[in-house]
């Protein structure tokens, strides 16, 4: 028998790993143009070196070809938009040196995918498309599922072969912006602003540039104290606010391609203006005009609420918090401040609604935060492609006005929380670097199509075996509905083990400080957010915020988000709340199942590496897929003592 | 006004803190007896440093004294045996070096305490009387909740004054055994063992030994492979035999006084017998043959059972554990091993039944280990006297034969955790000093009574205004009661939160792999443990099961170890099972309160320190008992919806 030919992946390269391809349009024999920017030289390089890995014999032709040929034709002072057009039987990329490489790697990606003229006229739809890395100065990273941090080492900033081959990731996707340390800023990490690793950051600085990429910095409200020696971070005290400019400006002199700063202030134990008797807004702005003078922006973070909160207190709702501190402040902050804003109210859990706040800011810009790092969404063990969540915020429609008040309208940039580390395979498991993909996609042009997303991926990571294409395509989009299905019902949130945030708890909140309850007893669950309970809802403009209020009307999966429902309650489909939540746990861990039985058909096609990569964190997955089976519906079965309609096995 | 007349404590010394005495017997002027032995010399010297520092002037006569004297006689191999007898207007002493120290000590302790004559004649019931660190090398303690250890620091054994005082305490309640180190054997702790840090140990030895307290090492069962270079540690394999007496043979020869190891074996995950197919006997046996050449004793933990249970499996039953694994294998230990076995079946809970292993040995040496760190009963910020709780263990009647078959009869030693650490007033809550200095007259003489014990560590702390005595004596002995109503109900044990084990968390254990479940529904709780159910109750005498097996019979406070019941079981006195567990609840935070209150009414009567340190630890109690009442009778609530009888108020 003839062994199999197998396409080998090298994960180090993630979807930059090009594969050789029989066909190639002729146009790819030769490059032509001379970008003069660093950014457009990078273009060129990057263009060589991709028809090269994918077979092509190109040739560099200076300024005009002599037949069918790539033209990079660089153009100054036109932004990020970028142009493909065909040009008789070539190719001609026009745009600034930045817009060249994207361009380029949308043309290498499109040749990959096997198409000859990929016309395209683009800009990206927010200037600012960012990954936030929650790396500690240590080398730990909160909340990451890959391993350490590339971006720091032994309490400083670390610069390495991988810083590069991260940034030529992002900017491949079409990522602009990163910020490289937590926004929880502690131990060395706050001496990034007073210049202590000066070199180290202007290294790292250096190289994000050449792609595009702006360097970002987490800053701590308290700076002021902690390395300034004064008593006081108060905004309106005029030491704090000179502190603040004289150390953006040796800050700013000293690190090229500075863009900013990200702020996480009031918020779980941080600083922030709050200690002072100052306004969010008011904190915000004396920063603001601290980076004012040398072009920086403040990402502001709205996630400010009471995680102190006694249990037994039902009037505090902690959904309602950023609306409560931020809506009223609108038209208060600087031009030069984004409200950075997660896109549900609580905290990334697998189902929420769009937080209410991204309908209320008509004068201040502002931002919405997404998390790819998995963190309430399998950690990386678990496959769960998150595009169509995130498609589905930024579609959605607030109707404050009838028209041009979707989320994708409201907002002027997109960021979301990295789910990279040094791992080899950089995103823990192999599937959920279509998340890091996807994102910058999406990013881009957020009515981009997560399936047709996800289909370029599996090509450009796995070739374009077409079986191989539609298991991988079909996985990644069956599974967020899956784990959201074997895991929390109904948009209810937590239920998570505390601390860890992985496997199953469902009381494991239930008595602590963080505002994350279910009250459920044996007869309902869930806490009611209409205007009989917390009153929740009303953030939302009327018809939404009615709809939600109805248990008859609000979308079932976030049926438990909004309402306290009877276990009998009645589902559209004639099923009780309880039996579908049964149904649901019963399914969701067969379709895992389904899941990993589809990717075990794929053994003979995929590199046996990957192959068994995945098929490890199958097994994990369904491992804790079972406990969430399980813990849930015997959990409900104890509250409720109903059995499953079905007679299948619920434990005691 | 007057200022208050004030005794201050001085509570680095705990009970040794002797007080001025107004009267004091004209014998304490004369010291008579040369005593030969460095242990005599040793009570020669507290006893003249004791009358000193309670008032008196105090001779040094020689062999004979002109006058009423204390007069110590020295008579060597009489081993622990005192006797403190009248002499015309004086006391004399009769005993070895180290009966005289324990001697000095029980005369000045009653001297204290206002006696005049305390004629004592007495041996230890128990050979070994000894506590158990849990001390880490790297300087942490492992439950620990009174600081750091004062045994090791930065990896290593670790010596100071501190050492010092610390025996003489042992020495001054009666203590005469100390394992330093923790029986998870970890990092550096290991290489106690070959002699790394023979200096450092011997030095502490010494120190031990003076005031006559052998000193103990927890070895790790896999040490042949982990210091010894061995691919195996199989008890069995010749050179693994060889091994452990090279090793024994170095060690006892450079440190004096080591009399021997404590073994946790084949437990949560420390490595033991079992991994080569072998008995508990051949592991332990291993060891003892190969440290009888030097005398010395092995103490083999009998904590063995399945830490990875899964959840869904009602058969397994963690209680049943020890007497499944020991109880066969009696009559199969050498000579010098003793097994050591927690007073209870499971873990340290508040409430427990007697481990009915205790009633299993008959050919086979057997320790009850106890723990006076608070682990599971308040972690030292909340008051819990344990002294009532070891007293009723040790005078409970197994019934295996009529006579002669309580726990203390069948005991050889006895041992309890430490609950020291490096806090200047070395327990934590000034009031848990109590526990250590119960727990070594109780080991001493385990028919003495807790509350004359509770009475006279008051004296001897606070001094002997009778407000204070019996404010402090009530405190104590109501102190368990107290914590138990509050906590956990009847029994049923754990709900306390995982990892840390404070504070209330009903579910946390329930879904996990440590066998302590209660699996409550909306109906019932409890595991049924009779012959229906586990059948633990079987591991009884035929009385005593059938007393633990019927829900009538069976003693109320374990109602809940022994069975599952619904909320409107009937109590004795007409109450149902959920009304008293209320009532409990309710009731047993105002004790605390009380206790807190009657604390209060001290104010004038006490240092302020000392005070002021035991106040903040009831505020502390208090928050957290009101945390316990709350989620107790939410959760219990909740899961019944039956509303509390006297209407008193549960949140939701």
């Amino acid at each position: 028998m003839q062994p199999k030919e197998v396409i080998f992946v090298d994960y180090s390269l993630l979807w930059l790993d090009w594969k050789p391809k029989r066909a190639l349009p002729a146009y790819t024999k030769r490059i032509a143009g001379m970008p003069a920017t660093r950014q457009g030289k990078a273009a060129q390089r990057e263009l060589m070196a991709g028809l090269k890995a994918m077979g092509a014999e190109t040739m560099l032709c200076g300024k005009v070809a002599d037949g069918p040929s790539i033209k990079l034709t660089e153009s100054l002072g036109s932004g990020e938009k970028i142009t493909l057009k065909r040009s008789g039987d070539g190719m001609e990329l026009i745009g600034s040196g930045i817009a060249l490489l994207y361009g380029v790697f949308h043309l290498l990606r499109h040749l990959a995918l096997g198409e000859d003229y990929p016309e395209w006229d683009s800009s990206p739809a927010y200037a600012i498309r960012m990954l936030d890395h929650w790396d500690n100065a240590d080398g730990s990273i909160e909340r990451g599922y890959s391993g350490r941090s590339f971006f720091f080492r032994d309490g400083k900033p670390f610069f390495s072969e991988r810083t590069r081959d991260y940034v030529r990731l992002l900017a491949s996707c079409g990522l602009n912006a990163c910020c490289i340390n937590n926004v929880n800023v502690h131990a060395n990490a706050l001496k990034l602003l007073t210049g202590s690793y000066q070199r180290e950051l202007k290294r790292i600085a250096v190289c994000l540039g050449e792609y595009g990429v702006s360097l970002w910095l987490s800053v701590s409200f308290s700076s002021p104290i902690e390395l300034g020696g004064l008593e006081t971070a108060d905004p309106l005290d005029p030491r704090v606010r000179q502190w603040w400019k004289d150390t953006c400006g040796k800050l700013f002199a000293s690190i090229p391609n500075l863009a900013g700063f990200l702020v996480k202030a009031d918020s779980e134990g941080r600083p922030g203006p709050h200690s002072y008797g100052r306004t969010q807004a008011e904190g915000a702005n004396m920063l603001a005009e601290a980076v004012s003078p040398f072009g920086g922006k403040i990402l502001w973070r709205c996630f400010v609420y009471n995680c102190t909160q006694d249990w037994r207190d039902t009037k505090t709702d902690r959904a309602s918090a950023q609306c409560d501190h931020f809506a009223p402040l609108d038209g208060q902050f600087r031009g030069n401040v984004y409200l950075q804003i997660k896109n549900g109210p609580v905290d990334f859990q697998i189902r929420e609604p769009v937080s209410p706040l991204l309908g209320h800011l008509e004068h201040t810009a502002s931002m919405v935060e997404f998390q790819i790092a998995q963190e309430y969404t399998g950690q990386q063990k678990h496959v769960c492609y998150l595009l169509p969540m995130f498609r589905e915020v930024l579609d959605f429609h607030m109707e404050h006005k009838p028209e041009h008040d979707t989320v994708k309208e409201n907002i002027s940039a997109v960021c979301a929380v990295s789910n990279t580390g040094d791992d080899y395979n950089w995103t823990g498991h192999d599937l959920a670097a279509a998340n890091l993909f996807g994102f910058g996609l999406l990013a881009w042009d957020p009515s981009a199509d997560p399936e047709e997303i996800a289909r370029e991926w599996s090509i450009l990571t796995f070739g374009d075996d077409p079986v191989v294409t539609r298991t991988v395509t079909d996985i990644l989009m069956n599974s967020r509905r899956v784990y959201e299905k074997y895991t929390v019902p109904l948009g209810i949130g937590w239920m998570c083990v505390p601390g860890n945030h992985y496997g199953p708890s469902p009381d494991g909140y239930e008595y602590d400080r963080w505002g994350t309850y279910h009250r459920a007893t044996h007869k309902e669950i869930g806490v009611e957010r209409g205007p009989d309970g917390t009153g929740y809802t009303e953030q939302y403009s009327p018809r939404l915020a009615a709809m939600y209020a109805s248990a008859e009307n609000c979308p079932e999966e976030l049926l438990l988000f909004f309402h306290r429902l009877p276990y009998d309650y009645r589902m559209k489909d004639g099923r009780t709340l309880l039996q579908r939540i049964y149904d649901d746990h019963f399914e969701g861990y067969e379709e895992a199942q389904a899941m990993s039985d589809a990717w075990n058909e794929l053994r003979d096609k995929l590199d046996p590496e990957v192959y068994a990569r995945v098929q490890d964190r199958f097994r994990e997955q369904l491992r804790c897929a079972k406990e969430w089976r399980d813990v849930i519906n015997t959990w409900l079965y104890r509250l409720s003592l109903i059995p499953d309609e079905k007679g299948r096995k619920i434990y005691m």
